[in-house]
């Protein structure tokens, strides 16, 4: 099965084009699952707690939210432990139905690019000549700096595995334009000529819903470059950064979406794990007070994007 | 100590501005290695393969270069048994005298940049709230394609720890130039125009040689560009990939390095580790014949660039 038509029947089934960024914040995480860590080595302790966290937020919102992303930045931070953590957070996840997105921004040329799309998409050689996934995310994000053949590994990687990738198209923060809106000498932004690619490389990954595998990063903070993009890459999923904490609202992000209510997938992290509490109630809840807390947070999000598409958009699929 | 003090120190210690590419290579690595490995668990078994045949490597060399570059995908792709084998590479090849390139190619934003520049380059608090380093890697390689706000975490760890980062500026593969050379509204290609942020950055992070340890990635195969690079940032230490199996030879790095023969250190991979041997000869040589040789390919690239440089800069340093 295509992992975009995963994405979109999960998207039908719970009305719920939103996704939750699992991204651990040591800082953030409440005391409670911080109490009785174990400590014979201080990473391995967090990276117990990290994935006791993410385990319980995952069995909290597996029946709301089509996909999760973590990111690998906040495991990698704490080394092996913390990529061991990302892997059993990824399996978790799967196994409770859920798409994962990988959000870590690789990127490098020929065979180097090979092993990071292998390593996170595919399987990889063992000793014994046998092969067997590694991460073996659903998606991953990859940055195209350094031009068309340092991505082509991982649409090959996408077509042999049956996987996903989202370009970074246009990103959501505040200097994104230093290079990403450069115009170039036929007139489009570097953007609008990666859009243009990954349209072009689209077109053979496609699903039952007719959308592709191979997306593009598109941030809620601009949907006036949103709305070109969307036109340049009709088929493409869009992975919607930049909700809620960076600045973007439920009408910023509508331009991501086509006339369906599909195309896109609006991520949160922080609004759905973090601020809906104060750190003092962070220091004193329970465990199940945290969660439904975090229920209500995804809850809140899905109502407010969906009224909105539901509005706009008269020929919604779900 | 600066780190790019520590880089030069070692590179007129050996007389040699070449560094080593660890990038593991299961396929490649001699058979030697792989007959005894222990098979509990197929990612460990190739963790400990590639722990092996680094020390080995590193303790035949850590005379001859100044520093090693291991490319995280090669571990990585082998999760967190992989990463478990990057750490410990990082810590011989230091405990050695090495000084330590990580090739992520890292990128983000805001906090998550930071959490990748904290892993890398400084230190993660734990849950005690001590503050312990995790990969502790002397320089990180960064993709600027988000522009600088996203580069500015990175920067941030470079003055709190006392690091170094080499910015992608003018990378080596063929498609490099869709994106990095596109001329924009003030004349300057993206990779000029990076460069000159570089350049601006890099003035307060100057060591006792004058460089600056805010580097820049700048490939040995587009020669010409180096030529302009060089002089939009004076005082950057040049990480320069693409010699040797990627077809630049000890010319093509000429432009990269300034008068005194410092300014730049030279990547090499394949050709160090691997192919001075055939299929052949690695299915049956012993570690001895095989380190030998690596020590062999390790001279002779160093006579190379060595002779060339003193031919051409009269001023050199060393």
């Amino acid at each position: 099965m295509n992992v975009v038509d995963k994405l979109i029947e999960n998207t039908i089934s719970t009305k719920n084009p939103s996704v939750i960024g699992l991204d651990p914040d040591i800082g953030k995480i409440p005391a409670c699952y911080k109490v009785n860590a174990k400590r014979n080595n201080p990473f391995e302790a967090i990276a117990n707690v990290i994935y006791e966290f993410n385990r319980d937020v995952i069995d909290m919102v597996a029946d709301l939210v089509p996909a999760v992303k973590p990111q690998m930045a906040f495991y990698e931070k704490y080394g092996s432990y913390g990529v061991a953590a990302f892997e059993k957070t990824v399996s978790y996840a799967k196994s409770r139905g859920l798409v994962v997105i990988e959000d870590a921004k690789r990127n490098d040329i020929g065979n180097t690019a090979g092993a990071y799309a292998d390593g996170h998409l595919g399987c990889v050689e063992l000793l014994a000549g046998s092969c067997s996934p590694s991460f073996d995310a659903d998606f991953l994000t990859v940055t195209p700096f350094l031009g068309s053949d340092s991505l082509h590994p991982f649409i090959e990687a996408c077509e042999k595995y049956s996987k996903g990738i989202f370009v970074l198209v246009k990103t959501s923060n505040t200097s994104s334009g230093e290079i990403q809106d450069v115009v170039t000498s036929d007139g489009m932004t570097i953007s609008q000529r990666i859009a243009k690619y990954v349209s072009e490389q689209a077109g053979t990954f496609t699903g039952e819903y007719g959308y592709s595998s191979i997306g593009a990063v598109v941030g809620a903070t601009y949907s006036e470059e949103a709305v070109s993009l969307r036109k340049l890459m009709p088929k493409s999923y869009f992975l919607v950064p930049g909700y809620g904490a960076q600045g973007g609202g439920p009408k910023d992000i509508l331009p991501c979406f086509n006339e369906d209510g599909l195309g896109a997938v609006v991520n949160s992290s922080r609004a759905i794990l973090y601020t809906h509490m104060t750190n003092e109630e962070r220091a004193q809840c329970t465990r199940q007070e945290y969660l439904l807390s975090v229920r209500t947070a995804t809850l809140k999000m899905q109502e407010d994007i969906y009224s909105v598409l539901k509005n706009e958009y008269r020929q919604m699929v779900y």
